[in-house]
């Protein structure tokens, strides 16, 4: 496999030799998340076994518990790998110095992006956060959830009080917001089925996110007359 | 609707012998349905075992066998059960002669109760439809999904001819529409973790119904200017 982490295995400078933080260590964290993820996208499923991702990675699975504990501790690493960047882009996005309905069109952009990259994501992070006596559930849902909603509030909110948005419920907005953009990928074997489309392209992906702005964001302006 | 089996069950002895046809075979079926839907809603999940369904039905699992066949005829019975009725009263909606636009408002209620009701059922006709080589999967979305599609089309064209909604693409839109109200009930656990909102009553899936309603509606609206 020739994936991203090749090209971070050979500019990342070697870790201090701590065990765990070793290269070649952190290369076969790499190799594992890949194949977990690669296996969720093709089967549009957040479920796969040890077994499975032992076969596509060539890795032993006693190295999946080495490297992560259990399968919670697998599938956190695969959310920080393939989202903690994004919503550190979206703390920023909340700080930027543009408008908030533009803050608002590209916070969804960026949602159907990484949907259509990850399309697992969002079943991921309820399926963890359904856990919910665990440590793990608590992370989850205060590293993203939280930080999603607290972002959409602050820009719902520049919205408001600069007479762009009207007046919605942040809570229910996000839930709406978050099963809109993710119900295409979500839905993928109904797209296939009802009409024939058998792959989410990036053209595909765009219009998605264009039609969903447009009905938010006509959806979002204060009601006149 | 009131609760069929329940009162079936008081007014039918129980038991014994017989052929598929015979009343106390019907009520078997739907103590088996009943158990397999209250777990999934409990559990807010679709997986369930047969071992399971068993125990809260208190019906051996050979019988579950006997009535469906496997585990893929008990879900798409399931389907039809909860949802059936609901497809046929969005036929007559669509035929009803009221304004689109109450037509797309009453539709977005009526995904809500639906959703409300089973909160299992929008992932159950996903998974059905994900196993694509199957029967079933094509069943599931004729039946279903293109249904929906099919009337949110007739509405939609309806609106535009009236010039009461602007174009829009009535793929996209659908699969948007399903995932914007099945937001709130696929992510029940962060509702709780982040809002501390342990249950969806009907003042909260009427105040979701409507909000999503109020962003769909400004945004099918016809841009003027």
């Amino acid at each position: 496999m020739n994936k991203p982490n090749t090209a971070r295995r050979k500019s990342q400078p070697a870790k201090a030799s701590t065990g765990k933080g070793a290269p070649e260590a952190r290369s076969t964290r790499d190799l594992l998340l890949d194949a977990t993820g690669a296996l969720m996208s093709e089967g549009n499923t957040t479920t796969v076994s040890f077994a499975d991702i032992s076969e596509r990675s060539g890795i032993n699975s006693a190295l999946i518990r080495y490297h992560f504990g259990n399968k919670q501790g697998l599938l956190e690493a695969l959310i920080e790998r393939d989202a903690g960047a994004s919503y550190d882009g979206l703390d920023r996005l909340v700080e930027m110095d543009i408008p908030p309905e533009e803050k608002m069109r590209k916070h969804i952009q960026g949602i159907m992006r990484l949907y259509h990259r990850y399309p697992y994501l969002n079943r991921l992070l309820i399926e963890l956060q359904s856990q919910s006596e665990t440590e793990i559930a608590h992370h989850i849902s205060e590293r993203y959830t939280r930080r999603a909603v607290n972002a959409q509030v602050a820009i719902l909110d520049e919205g408001y009080k600069a007479g762009v948005f009207r007046k919605v419920d942040p809570m229910l907005f996000h839930f709406s917001l978050v099963g809109a953009c993710d119900g295409i990928f979500h839905s993928r074997s109904a797209l296939d089925h009802v009409f024939g489309v058998k792959e989410i392209d990036e053209t595909l992906r765009d219009r998605f996110a264009e039609q969903v702005a447009e009905i938010v964001m006509s959806g979002l302006r204060p009601v006149t007359g």
